[in-house]
């Protein structure tokens, strides 16, 4: 048992190491360590079920701050439990160029970071994203296996962020009840007191959307763990309101926005110390206080042993499949399946939208990996994402691999990251491209963090059609190029769309997006080849001896590329096509691959119906682009790709227009 | 006063233009319309104060239909109430590439469309943004002139998305209590039922944020009409739940998801009409009905001319001030303004960082602008937004011309959208610029609308230091520069941000972004020049004779790039600097002012703290780009530019590696 005087100084130890850092970085945010450090003291000391010496521990339970600005708080919590990879050192290096103690927590720093949090509302929603991985992990695996909780911390700013109220709605929903939010009601923001621009009913707002709440004072312990007693208990997830002063102890900066962004400076630090009664010099803990710390950091060893018994005796197979779901590793047909499964293609390639063979792709990967868990952005029917073995999740009911997210991108991206993160199932969504927009911090996330989420983004050109230009992805390939470490990926028929998918699932470390057509589309390849030909991310379809042209294209334009190279080589003018499902990938590939493959035909052309910008890499800045220039239009689809002069006779026209006369037979 | 038979023959007139349309154009939703048709009569017919042949009168009601793709209902009111410009013919040439009807209502295809709408939650933000504009502009030009409300329907789509939990939370907070929210509670999405996906308590939601709630039968007339009026009389925003079945009136379809977004087909539309008696063919509307329709259009004539007069007995700098407001056109004054500050520059430019320099000008605009409402997402002390002239609008108070959105970034840029379109004028925000990404489908929307809004994104690149990645824009300009028609500053200097600023206000039809920087840059511009330089987009800053190298940079990395052509010179490579502190507007320059500031010298770099994306248009294929090849990471800024490369060394390194040895004197 843990004595108030105890706790108090415990708590003050995370205060000190928060104030002493941020000072020493002249950088970062004091107020919610100083203001949280009573609630996260009386979690992580009695009820936060980790071991830090086995930090990847898969039913640990998850902390998540989703305040990431007040990053100080969980270095110093992890430092104080005993994980052997944040030391003293660590924290005097916060904020510094390769410390593992960044401004923000950074997934993969050091182990207890659970996920990368800053922008706000992320961190919650990736939670929401992480208890419905344990609840249907739960379901799958039995209660000797997975058992835990997920805790997060927010502050006024994640609530206020609509993605944290899609998360909440939904976790209400499904009735996540090893779900338990804090929230640290502090009052302030930077600009000032929250009243400045919210007048929001916490409590009635959590109830409406079907939680638990609890309302406490943030500063006194027993009503903190009385709380999260009680939230264990719920059949609901738990909302707990802590009334806190941010920079708790500060004499003359507590309880204002001077605290927020920060450091409190040397005089105010020294007032501090004298308030709290702190003689330990800066980054000193005393022995006693780290004794206590170490001592509840190694609470649930006995547990964790418990836990790797339960899983030695399960049955082989079981233990075997649990181990190499959170290993992430896949099994080892799959590729046998998708070989075989283009093999069916071959000689009868089918006339369909590549969202018609994503969902038939899909059905031969659903079936042989029971780790992928589906769903759509109320988008379903559009989007194919539910194949036979995809049973929708209910609030009562977690045997399904569905998720039926609702009109909620943004949740449903935030969430797949927190699913990923948990570990044991592989998330892909269903969504229209265009609305990649709406999940986009998300997205960036999943590739900053480097996990495993797959987004299935149809409807992804003017081939939408009627919906007209709100629906019509333009600029949205070149954006999503744009993020760092995430491969984009837009086939051209079914065959390619099975390699694009297989490629996705092999990124161990990399989120993936399929770009999908909505619209019926010839195929292109029409022969089998066992080898993943998209594996390179470009690739030559069409050889041509001599060739004069090159044409470039990517999805529902190959087929147009393709024609016009047929039309040209009946005009004399031999011309080659390179299909380009992935540019990531291409550009991963050995420079003489990638030299050989551009080539140096006089004229390259590029088709895509988008914007131009990212494809001077293969065509240069002197080559031709057939796409769009502009927002889309509402109308029939195939009006539209004449109307933005994206076809055969186009690609065609323009070939013609730059060779030399002499070079037409 | 409208019998309850009229008013169900009103109705329907609504409900078979939209299904003949649909039908006609085997494509559409037919389920709103046909179930929100009695809300919107009651509304159309009694209330809406609006003129069809005045359809840009200032102090019209606006009518926002958030959940745009029953666009056909709004179509349909613009005919029946006698829109000039929307025509039966229109209305056959529903979904067709150039009609005035397109799939989702388009801003600017025909007056009376107050919005483009079709992303879920825009329109209702856009409202929210509408009923400040309103709230606004009363306060500074009297009821007299500005009294109006501010009506939107929505349905279960809309209050599912973050942006609009985000809208409703500020309306609430800011008591706007001219702005009134149908819901058309018809309990289907698209997967289905809402009980898939969700469970709130809509009534409790919004109470929680404030709000003033009714509950009533959707089809009872009466009870419509009672739930507007006691909205107008309500001292908070109104939330009206309407009870409707999906589809009303189909017998066969009616309340399911079949009705949602596909035609009804020839068999059921004949069913509907039998069932609601209706004879007359596909797109006629009988007489009688249509007179009914045209009286209850022309109800506000007389309201309109009252208000016309008002606005011509009043004192004439008052007339002349409103009328110049709703034009949008700028006082004569501020380009002379904005030079006149500039020559305050010359000799003695500050070393400062683009955001303070944005302030500083800013600080000038707003003295000269009335119309300028500015704010931040919470960040008002690190934007440098709020200028001398911005006093906070608070929920009593409107005297102020600055919103604190709170940690709502896509709902203010919605609302600014919402701001624009209202006139009167012109919202700029203050956001970080990593956090552009939560409000990308707003931008998207304001660019492809055509509307002035202005983004003031500062902390714009790696510069931003120890808060790391999460809060480093690397992809974010090339993906903004990717949006068509939206406009992406990002100036060098306190010079060059005067100007950018300038050209921004100067976009009556376009939204503009300013990428700004959190730490102090040297300035690059030291003599005065009394022509904007950034109107062309990009410009030869320092020009050499025989020049070997150029060197292209925007922003932080001019200085650098100066300083690098400097270490070039010494060494005795002449090389020349040009700015590029806008890509957009440089396309828009001749092809021979492209070409000569383009050049041909053997070296070219680009420089930018941010991936190469975009940049080859300048350098080609073969040029060289010093920037990011990746996220960003946690340091003090100095340290960060030197770790990925980004110097004056490596600029120097990468030309010196390129020249062929002879030309190194």
């Amino acid at each position: 048992m843990i004595s108030r005087e105890q706790h108090d100084r415990m708590a003050n130890a995370i205060r000190f190491l928060s104030m002493d850092a941020i000072e020493k970085a002249n950088s970062g945010h004091p107020g919610l360590p100083m203001g949280a450090a009573d609630v996260a003291t009386v979690l992580f000391s009695r009820y936060l079920k980790v071991d830090p010496k086995t930090p990847l521990w898969p039913d640990r339970d998850r902390f998540v701050l989703s305040a990431g600005h007040g990053s100080m708080l969980l270095y110093s919590l992890l430092y104080l439990t005993g994980y052997e990879d944040m030391s003293i050192e660590d924290l005097r290096q916060f904020r510094q160029l390769g410390s593992k103690t960044a401004g923000h927590p950074e997934y993969g720093h050091a182990a207890g970071i659970e996920t990368t949090t800053g922008p706000l509302g992320q961190g919650l929603a990736n939670a929401v994203g992480m208890a419905i991985a344990e609840r249907r992990l739960r379901e799958e695996f039995g209660s000797e296996l997975q058992d835990h909780f997920t805790y997060v911390l927010c502050g006024d700013g994640c609530l206020m962020e609509g993605v944290s109220q899609e998360a909440i709605a939904l976790a209400g929903h499904l009735k996540l009840n090893r779900l338990v939010l804090f929230w640290d009601d502090n009052r302030i923001t930077i600009d000032g007191a929250v009243s400045l621009a919210d007048s929001t009913d916490q409590i009635m707002r959590f109830k409406a959307v079907r939680w638990n709440t609890i309302e406490i004072d943030g500063h006194d312990p027993d009503a903190i763990a009385a709380a999260i007693e009680a939230a264990q208990k719920s059949e609901r997830p738990t909302f707990i309101a802590c009334r806190t002063v941010i920079g708790f102890g500060a004499p003359n900066k507590a309880g204002t926005h001077k605290v927020h962004g920060s450091p409190l400076g040397v005089e105010e630090i020294a007032a501090t110390r004298k308030a709290l009664h702190w003689e330990a010099e800066a980054f000193v803990v005393p022995a006693d206080i780290l004794d206590d710390w170490r001592g509840a950091g190694s609470r649930s060893v006995a547990q964790r042993k418990a836990w790797e018994g339960r899983l030695a005796a399960a049955a082989a197979d079981r233990k075997s499949e649990f181990t190499r779901r959170f290993a992430g590793t896949l099994p080892s047909d799959l590729d046998a399946s998708i070989t075989a499964y283009k093999k069916t293609l071959a000689g009868k390639p089918p006339v369909v939208a590549t969202r018609k063979a994503s969902e038939d792709v899909l059905e031969v990967i659903n079936g042989a990996l029971p780790e992928m868990l589906g769903g759509s952005a109320d988008l379903t029917p559009s989007n194919n994402t539910k194949t036979s073995q995809m049973a929708s999740i209910t609030p009562t009911d977690f045997s399904g691999r569905y998720v039926h997210w609702g009109v909620r991108e943004h949740g449903m991206a935030a969430a797949m990251n927190g699913i990923a993160l948990h570990g044991g199932l592989i998330p892909y969504s269903g969504g229209f491209m265009i609305f990649s927009d709406y999940c986009r911090p998300s997205i960036r996330l999943a590739a900053l963090m480097g996990v495993r989420v797959i987004h299935v983004l149809t409807h992804d050109s003017i081939g939408v059609g009627e919906d007209g230009p709100t629906h019509e992805p333009v600029e949205h390939m070149a954006a999503l190029r744009a993020i760092p470490n995430l491969l984009m990926f837009r086939p051209a028929d079914a065959v390619e769309t099975a390699e694009c998918w297989q490629m996705a699932l092999k990124q161990r470390h990399r989120p993936s997006g399929l770009a999908l057509s909505r619209q019926n589309l010839s195929p292109v390849r029409l022969s089998h080849e066992a080898q993943n030909l998209c594996a390179r991310g470009a690739y030559e379809l069409i050889a041509a001896d001599e060739a004069k042209v090159s044409i470039f294209a990517s999805g529902s334009e190959v087929e147009l590329a393709v024609k016009a190279a047929a039309d040209l080589t009946d005009k004399g003018i031999a011309a080659r096509v390179v299909s380009v499902p992935c540019f990531e990938l291409f550009a991963e590939q050995p420079a003489a691959y990638r030299a050989s493959l551009i080539g140096n035909t006089p004229v390259k052309i590029a088709v895509e119906a988008a914007i131009r910008q990212g494809w001077d890499c293969f065509i240069g800045r002197d080559g031709d682009f057939v796409g769009m220039q502009s927002f889309g239009a509402s109308g029939p689809g195939k009006d539209l790709f004449r109307h933005f002069g994206i076809t055969v006779e186009a690609i065609v026209a323009v070939a013609l227009g730059k060779l030399p006369p002499a070079s037409v037979a």
